[in-house]
């Protein structure tokens, strides 16, 4: 009967999601020093905040009740207003945001999705910095859209390259299609690039002068927005957004306190609230509602900030072990290049072009062979635009001690001088 | 700008749920007795188990941690074979099932939702009963893809008006577009009707028969398997799938345990296995760990048999009396008819032809004047296929005491009798 299968085009534009292979590949050598995962760390897993939150809502009765219920599809009103008190508090923003924009998703990566199916139809385009967070490359494949990768540079996508990509789609008679410009503003993934807010500023700006035929959206992804070890807070690129229609913020708590608990968020502006709600009703109805309660016991009581420092001090140790296995380790090979990031998860590598990083060329095996696994750098990339670089690594510090992250740098650099001859 | 915006075509074909506005009015008017959502019991919600499987979780240091890690797309392995060893056991089932065939989700509903992503295009057919569960009504619409309503009996979604279905569906040269046929088997969702195994068998094999040039598959919505409160439980109807290729099982434990905690899942055919976990990948990376954690402790712990007894307990008392206040208060104005449900959470009533019940009809409003609200029946029904009853109504006895339910069901018979005059 297989014969006669026939799964849809998602099914088709959803194959062969490289990571999949890469984590199968992981699990099959247990012995592997994983510098691929962008999982967290599990010292810093935050188990005496969840249980403190979790006696508050066991000693109030009817608030337990209400947390093993249904709950809305938007989410937990009074998780919704301390994420957006918090988000104004920590914007000293002064736009007029109500809770109503504001809708609670499992992790920031449904948020995403939420807004490809409100705003993409196959075809359309958004255009991505290259290289950009090749998860949210899967999710407009699965739509059937397409990404458009613009340069960056040390302070994230450039806006005359952006000018550029626009110019040249428009001459195409492709400008109708593009519908979005995604951003990681905070210590992105995978180069760990923090965004001036004038970079972002100069962005959202072309975004309003370009919506020419159709509006062409800001969608911030700001996963790591609390992940910053080093330097100063920039306010988001919402607050730049004078008229409130174009910038979405996607946000989450599951770098910051627990990916197991798994609650993102979105910051809407006031079209996107009817359209994205809808798509969550027809999907899941709403997230779980234990989930949400619980983040919102563990804000009320105010354990959240104090875990995050103890978060930032945890990865601030790691990214500092990583930098010193890079540079003890990387430098002495010549040609290896990387941004120093004050944040994030991960460190980049742009090797020469005679060390392609491929997971079919010789380092991404001679790597496995020494005993380190890495994210080829190739899948974050997007589809058109920017050529795809197949000499970039990304790292990541999250779930290795920084013993492992020495040993496993190591194992890369014995691997590059390998292939080098 | 917002003139320039352009949602996708998925955006529109989500709006205007109709359960929505139900919703909001019922919000604004708290003193009507609701007998429209499906929510759960308040007094059976699980506050000591849930206590008791957190309390093993923390004692288990290492296990706790992993439950606020990520987890993997398809699931926690525990909870996964969990599941699949009660199906096993409560079946009798004979046939050679795998843990990778099980994939956790938020909800049934999820998916449902993942399902239909997997395989259904813009202008795919799925038939169901008419009527069915409006919910899913939403997702294929959401998906561009087309409900076709097949008549039921008091057994179920009738064989040979399946067979007559897909019989005028290939004469129109539709047969192609066909992928599915949706059943609710247990005590669905709105009838409360129950399949028998063999009504359940015989369509699976029209399933298999008519899979000419596409494989339709049989998608059982297992939602309500546990809320039974009278007579025998039935085998699944995967068991009568022998070559395994053509049943999809969908289960929760939001009903029988916590719609707060929201777990549900997926029992696959091997080839689906990879196109669902694609989807919730670029969806969502997999449900919330520390909601299967718990739940995985709770099965473990043998916490949830003595607690689906306590459930089934307090909705059989609920389902008498509205049962015994239908009879009481329904039955003398004449006309009305009701099937008897042995579970489930729903009572469907068949008015007269000179009681429409929409929600722009005379019953309705004057229902709500008595101070009570109910489900208009025509929202279950499919867009193609057999026509919609306007005189149709679903009662749930979820939320409501017995002396509300008496209360909401007399005011119900209140506004009969005045509409009737």
């Amino acid at each position: 009967m297989s014969t006669t299968l026939r799964l849809s085009h998602r099914a088709e534009w959803a194959e062969g999601q490289p990571i999949s292979e890469l984590m199968s590949r992981a699990l099959a050598e247990p012995d592997l020093i994983s510098l691929a995962a962008g999982f967290v760390d599990e010292h810093t897993l935050p188990v005496d905040p969840t249980r403190e939150a979790l006696a508050s809502m066991f000693a109030d009765g009817g608030g337990l009740k209400a947390a093993l219920q249904y709950g809305t599809t938007s989410g937990y009103p009074a998780l919704r207003e301390a994420i957006l008190s918090r988000f104004v508090q920590t914007n000293a923003c002064q736009r007029d945001l109500s809770i109503d924009q504001v809708v609670v998703t499992a992790g920031s990566n449904q948020l995403l999705h939420l807004v490809s199916e409100s705003l993409l139809d196959p075809g359309d385009i958004v255009l991505c910095s290259a290289p950009t967070y090749f998860v949210y490359l899967g999710t407009l494949g699965n739509a059937g859209a397409l990404s458009y990768g613009v340069a960056v540079d040390a302070h994230g996508m450039v806006p005359e390259a952006l000018e550029d990509s626009l110019t040249r789609l428009q001459r195409a008679g492709d400008l109708p299609r593009v519908k979005a410009i995604y951003l990681v503003p905070y210590s992105d993934n995978p180069c760990g690039i923090t965004m001036p807010l004038e970079r972002c500023a100069r962005i959202v700006d072309i975004a309003k002068r370009w919506s020419l035929e159709r509006q062409i959206h800001v969608i911030a992804d700001e996963a790591y927005r609390e992940m910053r070890y080093e330097g100063e807070d920039v306010p988001s690129v919402l607050t730049v957004d004078d008229e409130g229609d174009t910038v979405i913020v996607a946000g989450t708590f599951s770098k910051s306190f627990s990916p197991g608990i798994r609650v993102g968020w979105g910051i809407l502006p006031q079209h996107l609230i009817g359209p994205v709600c809808n798509q969550k009703g027809n999907i899941d109805f709403g997230s779980p509602n234990f989930s949400q309660h619980l983040m919102a016991s563990v804000m009320q009581l105010g354990l959240y900030e104090p875990h995050l420092e103890r978060v930032r001090a945890g990865y601030r140790r790691k990214l500092q072990a990583m930098l010193a296995a890079v540079d003890h380790e990387l430098a002495p090979i010549g040609g290896v290049r990387w941004i120093t990031p004050t944040g994030g998860l991960y460190v980049w590598l742009q090797l020469t072009d005679d060390l392609p990083a491929g997971p079919d060329g010789p380092l991404f095996n001679a790597a496995i062979a020494e005993g380190v696994l890495y994210v080829p750098g190739q899948y974050c990339y997007p589809t058109l635009g920017e050529p795809v670089r197949h000499n970039t690594v990304r790292l990541s510090f999250g779930v290795q001690t920084p013993e492992k992250i020495r040993q496993g740098v190591a194992a890369l650099a014995r691997s590059m001088r390998h292939v080098l001859g």
